[in-house]
This record gives C-alpha cells, sequence and structure tokens, in this order.
C-alpha cells in the first residue's frame, strides 16, 4: 500500500446538494470540530462567496482552515451531464475540477449532479492508465455488519464485459482501502449461480474474472445483497442504479404498511403507537451516511460525490472518507491492480 | 372482452413445488371446499401415481372431482431448462404439457422449475400469433393498494426492444383482465425518467410504446415500483428477476435487524420481545399468495406457474386466477391486442 503525504487540501462545491449551502457547511464545520487542532486538512468552499460568507458567520470558526473560491453559476441536479463543460463554466462544479487539474487541491467533493461529475471529471482529468471506464459504486448494508459496495451504480448503463471486469478490480481495490480486507470477495449480479446463467454479457464477464487472480466468489443473485455474500457486487450501472433507488424505497414502503395497518382500527392505531419507538430505534440501523460519499473509481483525480440529500453528517463523513482515500493513494493502488490485466 | 365454456379440465403437477406433493394437494383440497358444488372445474393430478393417493386418503374427497395420471419421472429445480424435452418425457411436468397440446385439460399449473416449463411450454405449445418470446410476469404490492406486474422477471435475458414492447402489451391485457383496469398504465423501468435516459434497448423502447394506442406513462425508476406509479412494469428478465429476488429479501433482511437490535441488550431484547405480536400483524401485510400464480404470457395455452415455495393458500388461489384466465380467454385477447402493432 503506497502512502503520500499526510497534509491536504480538499476542495468542496457548497452550492451542490439539496440543502446547499446548509448541509455542506455544516458538514465541514462538524468534521473540524471532530478531528480539532489534530485536523490535518483544509477546505475549499467553492460557491457564490455572500451565500457562504453570510452562512459561515453562524458557527465558530477558530478552528476551520477554510478559504473561498467565489462561483456565480450552480449546476442543479435538472442540468444536463455536459452542462458544466458545454456552458457552466463558472459553476462551483467545474471550477472544483479545474482547481483539482491545476493540482491546487488534492481533491473535490460534491453533492452535487452526479451525471454532471463524472463527466467533467473524465474529460477534464482523464482516466487512470488502465481504465476503459470510470465507475462508482454505493455501499450496502448486510446481515454481515459488514457492508457490500454495489459497482456500477448508474455511470455506465451499456457495459462490455471488460468494463464489468475493470469495475470488479476497482471495486475491490476501493473495499480493500475503507475496509481493510486483503482480498475483497467480488460476485457477478446475475439471475443465477452457475456459470452458465446470465445475458451475453454477464457470461463472458464471469470468464475473465474466472482467469486472474481476484477473490472471485462467481455469480450471485438479488437476494445475496443484503446476505453480504461477498463484498463487491458488480453489475452494470442500468442494473445497479434500479437496484439502488428500489433499495432506498423499501423504508418508505414499510413506513406505509405501518400507517395502513394502523389506519384499519382505534385498537391498531394503539397498538403501533405502543411500538413506535423501538420501531424507529431498529429503523436507526439502517442510517446509512457512515460512507458518507464515494469516489468516482477511475478518473486520474479523487473526486467524491455523495447522495444529493447527504445531511451534515454525510457530508463530514465524506470528507473523512477523502482523507482516507488520499492517504491510502486509491489511485495509485488502482492502477497498480489493472497493470497486466 | 371474449368469454369461452365455464367448465374446466386443470391438469395439475403435484411434483414440481419445494413442498410437493402436501402443498399441490392441499391447495386442491382447499379449491373444492371454497367453491363447494358450485366448483366449475375438474382436476388432473399429474405424478407419482402411490404417492398422490396416500396423501390425498387423509381429506374428505366428497367434493373433489379428480383423475390421477401418472407421471414416473419428476424434474427437479436443479435440473436444465431443456430436461424435460430432452431427457424426462416421463416427467409430470412434460406429460402435462402433452395433455395440454391435446386439449385433452383447458390449463397446466405447476409451483416447479420455471425455466423447464418456459421451455417445454414455448416447444410443445408454440407461441400466440404476434409474439416474439413468452414472457412472465410477477405482481408486486405498492403503496397503492393495487399490486404492479412486472415483467419480465427472468424469462428472458438479452432482450430487443421489439420484446419488451410486447411484455408491454401482453403484461397490460394481463393486468386488464385481472385487475379489471380498462386501460393499465405501463411504465419503462429506466435509471431516470427523462425520455433521454437509459440504455439503448430502453431509449428505443420507449420510443416504441410512445407510438401505439397504450396508456404508457414513460420512463420510471426503481423507488416508483413499490409507489405503485404504473401498473404494468416493463423489463429485460435480467433486470427484473435480480429485483424480484433483492425484493424477496427484505423481509428477512428487516428480521435480522430486528434481531440484532434485540441482542444489544436485555432491554432491547423485553422491547422486542413486546412489539413483536404487532410487528407480525403488520408483516402480514406482505404476504403475496393472493396471486398464487401467474400465466406464461404469450404461449398457445394458458400455463400457469407459482413460486417453488408456493402454500397450499398460494396453490388454491392459482387454481382460481386459471379459471378467471380460462374464463375471460386470455391467450385471445394479447393476440388480438398485438394485431396490427
Amino acid at each position: 500500500m503506497q502512502y503520500t503525504t499526510n497534509y491536504f487540501k480538499i476542495a468542496i462545491d457548497v452550492m451542490g446538494g439539496d440543502f446547499a449551502p446548509v448541509n455542506e457547511i455544516e458538514g465541514v464545520i462538524k468534521a473540524f470540530e471532530v478531528l480539532g487542532s489534530k485536523s490535518n486538512f483544509e477546505v475549499v468552499l467553492i460557491g457564490k462567496e455572500g451565500i457562504i460568507t453570510s452562512h459561515l458567520n453562524k458557527y465558530n470558526l477558530s478552528n476551520v482552515r477554510y478559504s473561498i473560491i467565489n462561483a456565480d453559476e450552480v449546476i442543479t441536479m435538472k442540468d444536463d451531464a455536459t452542462s458544466a463543460l458545454k456552458s457552466k463554466k463558472n459553476s462551483s462544479l467545474y471550477i472544483g475540477m479545474e482547481l483539482l487539474r491545476n493540482k491546487q487541491v488534492d481533491a473535490f467533493l460534491s453533492a452535487g449532479n452526479t451525471g454532471a461529475m463524472l463527466s467533467t471529471a473524465t474529460i477534464l482529468l482523464g482516466r487512470i492508465k488502465g481504465v476503459s471506464r470510470p465507475t462508482i459504486g454505493t455501499f450496502f448494508p448486510t446481515m454481515t455488519g459488514n457492508p457490500t459496495l454495489i459497482v456500477d451504480v448508474g455511470a455506465n448503463v451499456d457495459c462490455k464485459p471488460r468494463f464489468l471486469f475493470e469495475f470488479a478490480i476497482m471495486g475491490a481495490e476501493y473495499y480493500k482501502l475503507m475496509l481493510g480486507v486483503e482480498k475483497p470477495k467480488i460476485g457477478l449480479l446475475n439471475i443465477g449461480e452457475e456459470d452458465s446463467k446470465g445475458n451475453e454479457v454477464s457470461l463472458l464477464t464471469n470468464k475473465m474474472l474466472k482467469e486472474v487472480d481476484v477473490n472471485f466468489h462467481g455469480n450471485i443473485e438479488g437476494r445475496d445483497i443484503f446476505k453480504g455474500v461477498v463484498d463487491v457486487v458488480v453489475c452494470d450501472g442500468f442494473t445497479g442504479n434500479i437496484i439502488l433507488k428500489f433499495a432506498e424505497s423499501f423504508l418508505s414502503f414499510f413506513k406505509h404498511k405501518v400507517k395502513s395497518y394502523a389506519d384499519k382500527s382505534l385498537i391498531n392505531k394503539l397498538k403501533v403507537l405502543s411500538i413506535k419507538p423501538t420501531l424507529k430505534d431498529i429503523m436507526k440501523e439502517f442510517d446509512y451516511q457512515e460512507y458518507g460519499g464515494v469516489p468516482l473509481l477511475g478518473v486520474n483525480g479523487i473526486v467524491m460525490i455523495s447522495h444529493g440529500s447527504s445531511s451534515p453528517k454525510a457530508i463530514k463523513n465524506m470528507i473523512f472518507r477523502t482523507i482516507e482515500v488520499l492517504e491510502k493513494d486509491l489511485n495509485k493502488n488502482i492502477e497498480i491492480a489493472l497493470a497486466n490485466k
């Protein structure tokens, strides 16, 4: 494992998320709060300067090392993936990516438009040697207690076997660095466990993963994700994105069922009232903001993205993840892992 | 809507499911119990005669109209999809399908190997005019109270846009007949709502569905399934199968979370004990055996399949669904719907 210097300059798109700039700024404050004087980083806040300043003024900034770079434009969630490249070069997203390209910062973080982040990063930063397509993974909770990384969750909808193969390698490197698992177990998401099962792409990917020195478990099925059968689940971004959004809807569906049960009678209503506090406690187990953000895997530079609705806690954790990724030099490890494969 | 005669002979593969022949036989008994002397059908039980007879003897059979056809072989869940066609022609699955082809029965039902059912049905019965690929759908519960039909859930892993287009039409016809919705709302499962989103196949399918006279809502996302945004969700069998198995694992994941919460302390254990009866009641809302079984859509004959772990209740309901499908002449409706499209 390679280590680099241990003081980092981290650029943050303060205008990206659904609750920007509030959650972004509060997340930054929290990160400095937790690390206190031991914090080994400074942040570059990118966005509308006036807005940033007025929000910062609400906090005690004595421990916060920051600078501000003004950006007049904002890439919204509704903007096209190429908008930053084509028309909004004064956006926080574009400016942040440029700072990273010019090595003025060590990493760039955003809770904004994922598609725009991906295309801007790919064009401005380029790809790591050996990478055909950059990808994005997401951690899912499992029954084992360890999370599983699903990759790709939407970056690449039409995939060749070689792409999936590389997602597996990159995902395993990321999992290894984050979870400390030496040889993460890789599973190929499929419709059956047998090697003969699947669509054309998965059949070929299965073969490719068998031929190299990785901890390839073989095919897994939809039911194996939550079971935590493997550490890294590989799939195309079409399937992965649908799975991700479907999973995100499960809790609200469950809550709806609880409500409809309560609505059936007064007795049911009382029953639900009595179990609610415990149920709420249990639901907390599903809170998955711990990982905060994930890197764009395969681009030449550390770019971290998080969910649009990221809480301050998620933003804070994304900053910590970024420092880990920088300290452990994720991209160098990916390049080495892909060499000669 | 077309109606046919109203007395039916229904063949049942008694050896198919995970709990065969117990659940199959009990399901048949229940079906006759419910309808009593008004039942407008008889069953042909296919399987090992000795086993069937000894199980039947446990029940009062005065209202049960049945005959038995011996089948020495069994297609197991581990058998290849082509096993019935190639080597096991004395299996209950093959014999049942032959009875249907020869019009000796009106429908054939099984909780057995879905792949084998599909390939045997396609070869022996052939396809309905206008159908490129037979398909299988499954009902999912939703927040609206009405189920949504996801089609395909595993029959076709590599799909051309035309296949998905036909799945939409067939699924809508089935939904219409089962739920009494005149123009079921069709959604194309995708990674974004905009028409410009998706992989190559979904982009083309979206265009095709827009050009014909169906109630096409447009693209939907993973999170829209449980919301019940549409009546029929169209996707390829690779995505659909993974979604289905993933969804089936939600409840055990939730139960696991409840257990791990309880294991944290004695107080938690007592809390969980106190909410358990209510939680169990709520969980019943997720019981989705109501639909029991679904037809193979697109084959020339009524073939119904259900989950391998089908309970007697599910088998009973599959029999009732079969009668509905026969009375309403599903296949004729599919042929008409696909004509000139």
